[in-house]
């Protein structure tokens, strides 16, 4: 019955999969490895055509003098800001409470590093011009997220970005991007991605986010801000034999998907206000600026699960593929929009939001 | 003509290449993936059968209680020493001046985890149990490396292992293999990996080497051990949300490859043996002890690079890939007996050794 598969189970089984690009299993590598020849040389402790090619393709693109591919953002990330702490001579910086390297990395950058970090803001809102003109200035850099994952994918206004980079630029203080998403705002900024790394020091990309590559970062600067990084990549272990798994998945995936984040983009509108018009449902942001959007429920995990297992059985449609315990009340998760979403049929999806506000008004008069 | 090519080249273009398992090119991972089905689940961030059942396997292959795997041997040794170190409260470690961590990680060592070395016996021979004796015992682990690779490919015999590993224990040193190339030494010891490894308290060992493998390692103990090297893991940026081009084909090559390690020691020596009947040439071990030795040659690198580049053309064979600069008489190379060596007719090495023999002796007579 629908109470004994989980939630993931359940979604995988669905026939309308509304979220990401599909599933993460090997036929993704195949298919990459499928269109390229077998003599193809393997990269080779970071040198070779296979990975300075493809180094040089993101470097131009995101407007840097170089670049260089890491295994993980959380690597690459980390050694950005050991390299400003140490050129600073201060091992201290600043970024959001809810900052990848707060949260994700069993604390690396102390560890590690022994760098301190100073958190703006709070865990509600994103970092605001206000929070930076006011913040103590004894840090080497600051690490702004664009979207802010954790709060849903928020974005401050462009006009704010260019001001907190004039006031980093005027006091000293390095700006970093966490690009991790950054292919996932331009449609919303309305810049290319050069534009806005042209207000960061040092930058971030991810490839298995919107991209949809299996796995790798590139992190990008000046030359010889990359150079530093390098040895820094060998130090953590991260300057592999081998790289090109990674480096094959990233390039193919960057070529097919690079235009399609408008798309992206448009489809998370769409989706979000499907959701807000359901009953205690409501997006955050309200209006999503990237990809990606928060949805937060009136209906605590426990309850919530078993009527969206039944409504992805009853529509063939699967919503998301897992739900956060935030109290016995409510419920949230995240949503991200890939190539899936607009494949499917606008009559399976409106029908299914259908039958899910239905069984969403019986569980909330049940509660 | 023969000088304008490199010797990589020129050993690329021969018909009968003597080291190794063949080209590093993206062909390998292909074989892989085309035995395996499409809808396999990736692994992510550690988590799933694909990852853990090989993990499993090779803790159980290595007699240990856990395993975990590693992109990398750099990253997996860093973190056994900073676990230890911790664990003692002691931030040194002792081993040999040639050891991975103190001449290929660019001082990873120190710069990210704190930890100083102590460097025992020197650079020309193996560390002793007369050097573990009277060695300072305020350190947390002692690092052996077997067979230890910068000078060849030696080995200590296995009683001097199990009385180091004695003497470890009675002191409360802790004592980690670096056992990259640990099939490789298990024809020599005639023991099993299960054997050698339980006078170890954790052990690496790497998946590219004589495995043949695109990259990665596997770091073993208890599960104590383990689990916290789990969390450094993460730290270090080694986490990746999918490892499996690095597992499937280790996992590939370890089935196919593991039982021929007898077959890569006989050819071992049977090369070795060639290469001292050649003027001006002596490997070191004389006789190896592995699947690996050193050549060192009487000429200088850029007087026997040529001659080296002739003989490929003339007789079809590929000797060796690159060599070494030592001064304006002497360079040598690394050899590693994989799956090619066993392929090639007997009376094609022989032939060709007899021009290598006769071109050495010009090179060394015009000297």
């Amino acid at each position: 019955m629908s109470g004994t598969i989980s939630l993931f189970e359940a979604y995988n089984r669905t026939a309308y999969p509304l979220v990401g690009h599909g599933k993460r299993n090997i036929q993704v590598l195949k298919d990459v490895l499928s269109e390229l020849d077998g003599k193809m040389e393997s990269d080779v402790y970071g040198s070779g055509e296979l990975i300075e090619d493809f180094q040089n393709k993101i470097a131009k693109f995101l407007g840097k003098e170089a670049a260089v591919f890491f295994p993980s953002g959380t690597m690459a990330q980390q050694i950005a800001m050991r390299i400003w702490s140490e050129k600073k001579g201060i091992k201290r910086v600043a970024y959001h409470p809810l900052c990848h390297l707060e949260i994700h990395e069993e604390e690396g950058l102390k560890h590690l590093h022994g760098i301190e970090s100073l958190l703006l803001a709070d865990k509600t809102r994103l970092i605001q011009l206000e929070d930076v003109l006011n913040m103590d200035t004894n840090i080497s850099c600051l690490l702004l997220e664009l979207p802010q994952r954790e709060i849903g994918g928020e974005l401050p206004s462009y006009e704010e970005l260019e001001a907190i980079s004039a006031f980093c630029r005027e006091k000293g203080i390095i700006l970093h991007l966490d690009g991790a998403r950054l292919l996932e705002v331009l449609p919303y900024y309305e810049k290319s991605a050069e534009q806005i790394c042209s207000l960061f020091d040092s930058v971030y990309i991810s490839f298995y986010k919107g991209i949809g590559g299996i796995a790798g970062a590139i992190l990008a600067g000046h030359e010889a801000f990359v150079k530093e990084s390098v040895i820094w990549k060998r130090r953590h272990g991260g300057d592999l034999i081998s790289l090109y798994p990674y480096v094959l998945s990233a390039d193919h995936f960057f070529m097919q998907r690079q235009d399609r984040f408008q798309q992206y983009y448009e489809g998370a509108k769409e989706l979000a206000g499907l959701y807000n018009d359901c009953q205690g449902t409501t997006t955050r942001p309200v209006v999503p600026v990237s990809n990606m959007f928060h949805i937060h429920f009136s209906l605590p995990k426990a309850k919530l699960e078993p009527v969206l297992v039944a409504v992805y059985e009853e529509t063939g449609v699967g919503f998301i593929t897992r739900l956060n315990h935030i109290d016995d009340e409510t419920s949230y998760c995240e949503v991200n929009i890939g190539d899936q979403f607009a494949s499917i049929p606008k009559e399976v999806i409106h029908q299914a939001f259908h039958v899910l506000n239905q069984k969403l008004q019986e569980a909330l008069q049940e509660k």
